[in-house]
């Protein structure tokens, strides 16, 4: 697992400027801003190293992740608030964390011993990406978009996660494996959101 | 512990029918049905597997649980619409997923080495019968019916709990005291239900 | 750590009455009474033993913790309703176990083998401080305070983990540097409400 702690990183970096850029919307303080920026980048993997008994905990076996957080969390603090139109840029780190975040959590459960089956493993890709956003909706009170109006972002994430999972079973390299999982997720969501593309409801509703 | 496993797997059954009917009246899409249903079927029993450091997790342990959870989920999103007269039967795999999770939940932490004290077992018990339904109201930004409008929801687990505990600790089989704890849980909660019965408020309110 | 555990009963007192005191003010039957006092006095004790892989969680260890909160869950329905003015006490509870929960939580994170980081410790013990209240926010479908108005309350327990943590470091006695965190943490919390003191919002909102 080489190439891991590399998405990883990245995947912490997106995620945090995801998560300040949404704190700064909501009007919180510099400790909030911090702890949702927090929740969004460590909740999912949080959930997935805890399902796995993965310990210690990938934050705390990396604490500069968390400084890394800290940090953006004080620079965000003293963006100019004419710079609001980078509002609309949210989308990009979001679907960068997402995806790269999918990576990292079916990578992680693939490697357990013995190996945990490969819809797990997807399952907890899946957390992984997506768990921290819906945390951080909960604790701000929000319906968590995965519930919502968010066209395809688990669904982005779960097909992500079975083309990772797939390639690296058929024996393709790590880096070969993520990168397309990563054009996978990216595309996807990004796809979504442009032109509202939604699965069909259930029908029963 | 012969017969849990039976237990817990209609305890699965129960609780991914009546999540795939919740979420069918929420109008989510089939990754939303299924994101709600394993919640509901899993939630309660990942918490008390993490407060008991019991892993593999019940669910990664049996995979085949989560592949009934799948399977329901897809079944959900193909029942025509007309058959939403449906809903008013939702309290009934509610009901039986609740008495049958409480009582692997309390079976579970009373199998612990050393064995937990009895009133954290009720409670564990307890956990395990309602967190899934907890956890997904919270995901769907409703108030908890654990602490809204449910008639002696959380209370019917806590008595069947202790029922279950107490005939075990006496030496009944553990067939004779699950029999007795699930007509326990069932009977007290559909008796709230059907005759609005409800426990007094706390006076200081 | 031999006054820990005397801090951590303290703790556990004052979190129940703050928890009792809010539940009766939430027209909650005693069950749901029981239920959000054991949310706020063993939420963020219990993410942090899960987050430290400490088992049994310290309210299975120390099982007569959950006697304590069902004791004065039920004392606490039992208060009559004229005795309603005891909510504006509801802060001093609130405040005391906040700074003692901060404490342990830092004081347990610090003795882990080998050590976190300090600033892992320290987030840890804000954790253990605050997550009682926001999990109970969440689960009675508030915005959690620690999001919202309350004036510097994850701030003062981060200000006063440091205290802790530092003055351990340089060698204080744990007596001595419980002491002055429990100062700090309850002097800015009790003076940012007496005095509306607040941090200056992150400037994009």
């Amino acid at each position: 697992v080489d190439i891991i702690p590399v998405i990883e990183t990245a995947a912490v970096i997106a995620s945090a400027i995801y998560g300040v850029l949404l704190a700064a919307r909501k009007n919180l303080d510099i400790v909030g801003v911090f702890a949702v920026a927090f929740i969004i980048s460590f909740g999912g993997g949080t959930l997935r190293d805890l399902a796995l008994d993965r310990h210690p905990l990938f934050w705390i076996a990396n604490h500069h992740y968390v400084w890394i957080v800290l940090g953006l969390s004080l620079l965000g603090a003293m963006i100019p608030s004419h710079l609001q139109k980078l509002e609309k840029y949210l989308l990009v780190p979001d679907a960068v964390g997402l995806a790269l975040f999918t990576i990292t959590g079916t990578a992680y459960a693939l490697a357990t011993d013995p190996p945990v089956n490969l819809l797990i493993a997807v399952i907890l890709g899946v957390v992984t990406g997506t768990f921290g956003g819906v945390l951080a909706d909960i604790i701000c009170n929000e319906i968590p978009s995965l519930f919502r109006e968010a066209p395809l972002y688990a669904t982005a994430a779960f097909v992500g996660a079975w083309v990772y999972a797939l390639l690296v079973l058929w024996a393709w390299s790590e880096e070969l494996a993520a990168g397309a999982a990563f054009v996978t997720v990216f595309a996807i969501r990004i796809a979504a959101v442009r032109w509202n593309i939604r699965l069909p409801n259930a029908r029963l509703g």
